[in-house]
């Protein structure tokens, strides 16, 4: 596999128009890791991104007692390390190659330089990035949706039993309430907006009213 | 609400850091539109994306016969069009105001342009979008893991059966497939990568051997 196939085969470049796999194969560095290599340690300065070709990578911590404790394990077609590399942060855990490996090491120094020369790429890969955002955010849609509304009205309920009214606020920042709940704030945000539409619930900033208490009920019973 | 808690209020933007929203706010546009007026045609070029901060906007097509087809509702959060603007191609669908509607616009050449003057913003956005694909491919995980093996099971021994041996190549590629199973690609290497771990099969590029068939065959049976 030569170094544009590699770089086509990082998950995280597909849909990337193919004349930009050329300029990131070429900052690309093959790089070959030993059973039990590091590739880096934690709390070092993100100083570039990893994409396995062959092989695997775990990701660790370990505790003061020297407890390890894996978060990942990451494989061709995945990439790593990138998210610190993009904030200008450290890294946040280990790496240790838990077989014979070869990885493309993209250095941030270089990925910055290429951005700022085409700021085009940089569009392209935003597009890239937010296009896959909004289809998983769609099939989480498609998992989470047939049992999500059951757990919202149940939470609903719950909420209005704890401050005896049907007129309540939410107690906690959307994000952390679909976290709760399983889901995630945009099909949260869709399960608000259809049991409005539906005249169960009327909505006004954080503050909630039942309208239909019954059709709540029954809703939070079908989850059961 | 002033413009720099509006871009705050996008979901969109979540995550960066604060300095960047003022930047934002400079270059984003409050528009009002009144219920069904058009905010943009389809096959227009793509000059800017919008976010809604009060009222909602449907994404449609019409046939040929004149007949709607709604894609997408999108509210107060919410950012659309963000895809064609970033990619430099045309709007696939049009947008209405389904009510009075107020909507902040980025446009396309002053959003390149903020981005050629500031690489980091570019690095920043990446980075969060990709944290945040990161946080929903675990949440895909999370929702489709307790599935997803029994049926890539069934789907191992199906084709097993068609091909009568217990080694065979995949017949389509691992996206397709993982979208057949109501999966994403990363989830599906994850299963793969487990059902190897367990000695269940061996995979080798493409190429497929059931090691364990009675394994796979409960696995299967579990989703049934």
């Amino acid at each position: 596999m030569n170094k544009i196939e590699a770089v086509k085969s990082v998950m995280f470049f597909e849909g990337l128009p193919d004349e930009k796999f050329n300029k990131l194969a070429e900052i690309s560095i093959l790089k070959r890791y030993g059973k039990g290599q590091i590739l880096f340690e934690a709390d070092i300065p993100a100083h570039g991104f990893f994409a396995p070709i062959k092989g695997r990578v775990k990701i660790f911590r370990t505790s003061p007692s020297g407890k390890e404790q894996i978060l990942h394990i990451f494989g061709p077609g995945e990439a790593f390390g990138e998210v610190p590399v993009f904030e200008g942060g450290t890294f946040p855990a280990h790496a240790q190659a838990i077989e014979e490996c070869e990885a493309l090491f993209f250095p941030r120094q270089d990925f910055e330089n290429m951005i700022k020369a085409d700021p085009d790429l940089a569009m392209k890969m935003m597009a890239m990035l937010s296009q896959k955002l909004r289809i998983l955010v769609n099939k989480i849609d498609d998992l989470s949706l047939k049992e999500a509304p059951s757990r919202v009205a149940s939470y609903l309920l719950l909420l209005r039993s704890s401050q005896e009214s049907d007129t309540f606020k939410l107690d906690l920042p959307k994000g952390q309430i679909a976290f709760y709940l399983g889901t995630i704030q945009e099909t949260l945000s869709r399960i608000f907006k259809r049991f409005t539409e539906q005249g169960i619930i009327d909505i006004n900033g954080k503050k909630i009213t039942i309208l239909d208490i019954e059709q709540l009920q029954e809703l939070a019973s079908e989850g059961k």
